[in-house]
């Protein structure tokens, strides 16, 4: 149903932010409100922080992360194990993976994942960057971290090939059931990768 | 837990988009990302089209909708009955009743409902204005269309008497069980209002 507005500038604002992801016509009339119930040096500093964000921001000459310096903190980290390279989607797998405190290596963020229905190929995202960074050597492993997806398991299967010529160990994160899940509310999919990815218990030596 | 973002820049942008009611962190974050993809002239657009709302909207001078001119179009639309006044809290309110197209009079919007919990009281809202344009004569129906809360029926109470001097019936809209709703399902409290305020059908004289 077409909303009729009574202002042509509070159209203009819902219309915005209804441009946003998961950000619906009703919901952005509701946030338009609450910017116009704050004072004006609040509503500039909002704007102000995105088009200083969009205009300044810069990436990570290495790993392509976000970075307000040209090598982002995570790789000119002398303590991190430089050798290992996890190479993920975009910024917020970084995040996810930095909470688990398990991973002391780098990372590669491609900036997104191959899916031709999306009209995104191998050479819209930081592939050929990784293999020049394993070409310079020093790289033993690069850790394949995507979502559990087709596209993710397509581009797996691309950088895996594209790395196949280099002596480096190309792994991908395990897929199995849930911490916490029951097993008859597993999906018979990630069941079956969960009984062939099984690791042994009685001595310290995981297999993968 | 605290996140750990890759720059400075990133961290303000989301930070602000999370002051937005109903937006947290995750969501914000997503947000930002999306408006980083984006090329800088429409995130521009973006930040201008909410500054320039807040800067220039305007108050409708009679009812108080938002409006782009001195007097909004609803209340200078000659066609509109303007006997009647439907009171409502806020603009969307207005475009909720608007939607029904049952109502053709005019609006008040108080801004607000009296809600102690909250720090709002009588003068925080424009009931004093609403008094005014029913004591200039030409009113002959107030109604009250808040949501049926305390804050409502207390906001309610407190118009009520406020126009209790002036010859305008004040009305309020009706509660009763929602079209569509099962009876086994509607609360008792609903119920008892809608067997009180039942209308009589054999007839086409329905009583209030």
């Amino acid at each position: 149903m077409e909303e009729a507005y009574p202002s042509k500038l509070l159209e203009k604002a819902v219309a915005e932010f209804s441009k946003l992801p998961g950000i619906g016509r009703k919901t952005s009339l509701r946030l338009v409100l609450d910017m116009l119930r704050r004072p004006e040096e609040e509503v500039s500093a909002f704007a102000n922080a995105l088009t200083d964000m969009r205009s300044n921001i810069k990436y990570c000459q290495v790993c392509h992360n976000i970075s307000d310096t040209d090598i982002c903190p995570i790789c000119a980290d002398r303590q991190r194990d430089a050798s290992t390279i996890c190479v993920v989607e975009n910024i917020r797998d970084v995040m996810a993976v930095e909470h688990t405190q398990q991973y002391r290596g780098l990372y590669h963020v491609l900036g997104g994942i191959i899916s031709p229905m999306d009209g995104i190929g191998p050479s819209d995202i930081e592939v050929d960057s990784l293999v020049e960074r394993v070409a310079k050597g020093g790289v033993k492993e690069v850790i394949l971290a995507l979502s559990s997806t087709m596209e993710g398991d397509t581009t797996n299967f691309y950088i895996s090939r594209k790395l196949s010529g280099y002596d480096v160990v190309v792994s991908v994160i395990a897929r199995g059931i849930s911490v916490g899940d029951e097993l008859e509310y597993t999906d018979e999919v990630t069941l079956g990768r969960a009984l062939l990815n099984r690791t042994v218990m009685n001595n310290d030596n995981n297999e993968r």
